[in-house]
């Protein structure tokens, strides 16, 4: 199902107020495995940029603001229970902080 | 990375005991997140067949063995932070329990 705006309150966040994310390729790559919050779901939905929440700095992570590798949102879903997101981008350069396509490479 | 009996240490489990696990069908489309235990990894690379652990059952899942809709695991990776896995998977039937192709459908 498609996310949006009008689509946000299907989702649902977990006790720390945060819900799973796929980002995958255009050309199907599982890019990586990252996390967001509610506001990080708006800020991707209305900035067309991939955010997360990073649980390490505990702040709003936009990709590709400090290393350049942005993801531009092609689209945002959300699976069947609604406690799963997919963000499907166009990704700058690699994915992974280690240089690599894929952080599953 | 590929995961195996012998790089499983490098999987990260959260408090639960937990890690979110990305099943990718052949052609690329992302099928449904869910969750394994060690025990779910364990299995699904012994056995061949995609297992997870379902937090709402409290057990086991072989994905398939009620609603026929099997997963053969082709290849399991782990990322970068060893807290994320992806199972790629030949599906039969549809992957998500609502008869969809996909979860995220």
């Amino acid at each position: 199902m498609i996310l949006s705006a009008e689509t946000l309150p299907a989702v649902k966040f977990d006790e720390r107020g945060l819900v799973p994310v796929v980002a995958q390729g255009e050309d199907g790559t599982v890019l990586m495995l990252a996390w967001a919050n509610r506001e990080a779901l708006l800020a991707s939905l209305q900035g067309g940029r991939a955010t997360y929440w990073s649980r390490s700095r505990k702040q709003l992570w936009r990709k590709g603001d400090t290393s350049g590798n942005t993801q531009v949102l092609l689209e945002a879903r959300y699976d069947c229970d609604g406690d799963a997101v997919l963000y499907r981008v166009r990704q700058a350069g690699p994915a992974c902080h280690e240089g690599k396509r894929s952080c599953f490479d």
